[in-house]
């Protein structure tokens, strides 16, 4: 299987959420067994040798792939959610969107300055919440980040946003 | 690593999310490379001999363990979500929670009659949700469905209301 196998297995929705949108539906990738082992290789592959200690996942669709690469990899996995989700004492980042502000929230002993942290999503747009992601892991002071997601769309440049930070995702589109 | 071990792993916060709740936050669990691998290598225990071909995991919460199992097992993973979060063709259970009503939804195309389905949460307590999930589960005739969670409330008798089901729980308290 190759990342043209990959590619074809996302399904592509027009007008979702709305109308202009071409959606890239990544649940095609996980519902084949094959294509789940595929894209857990791939990833293990990419960052087997990085010596990370913590996968930090995005509610919640970056809560699918980052725990699996977790335990590929022999690290822990850590959630970053929605405000009111987490029951213990939480840092936070907000930050700016299409219309208003959302914030989202790690609990405040989720990580030590001892940390190699893999950041996970599912998809970089423009890259918004993942560059609060950043903020929010950089809070807790680890020693190193890495970022990463299944798909870019690289036409939106999101990973410019990305200073001095390693991006990397599986596909490109 | 023992079942004491992962049971000391989880964190108890009381009055969360509202006064006179104690709160099990299964957030512990994950966070430790040895303990998440623990968990895996359990649920991998109870599922491996079953034939099982796809996982489903109810959002969030459920999609952390239910993946790291799907790959485990060499099963698919499909996502039950909230209302108008999956982007192709759904079905819907709606059910009634302490306050109103809440519905979950799945892509219509996510199991066919060959497959053997887990059905996967974090905790049962007096398991409203997963019987929904079920009854969703069950709108597409699958061969067998069985369901497991990580924890089970053995007090709030959760467990009586799944007639005909296999339910598992990695822990009982």
């Amino acid at each position: 299987m190759s990342k043209e196998t990959l590619r074809k297995s996302i399904r592509e929705i027009p007008d979702f959420p709305i109308p202009g949108i071409l959606f890239y539906d990544v649940t095609t990738l996980f519902k084949e067994t094959a294509v789940l082992q595929e894209l857990s290789d791939t990833l293990y592959e990419m960052y087997k040798d990085k010596g990370i200690t913590k996968v930090v996942g995005i509610e919640s669709r970056g809560f699918i792939m980052g725990p699996i690469l977790a335990t590929r990899i022999g690290a822990g996995f850590i959630p970053i959610r929605k405000p009111g989700k987490l029951p213990a004492e939480t840092i936070e980042e907000s930050y700016t969107k299409e219309y208003g502000t959302d914030t989202i929230q790690m609990h405040k002993d989720a990580l030590s300055p001892d940390d190699v942290v893999l950041l996970h999503d599912d998809l970089l747009a423009t890259g918004g919440t993942m560059l609060a992601a950043c903020k929010l892991v950089n809070q807790l002071h680890p020693k190193k980040v890495y970022v990463n997601f299944l798909i870019e769309l690289a036409e939106l440049h999101g990973k410019d946003a990305f200073e001095g930070v390693e991006v990397d995702s599986v596909l490109t589109l």
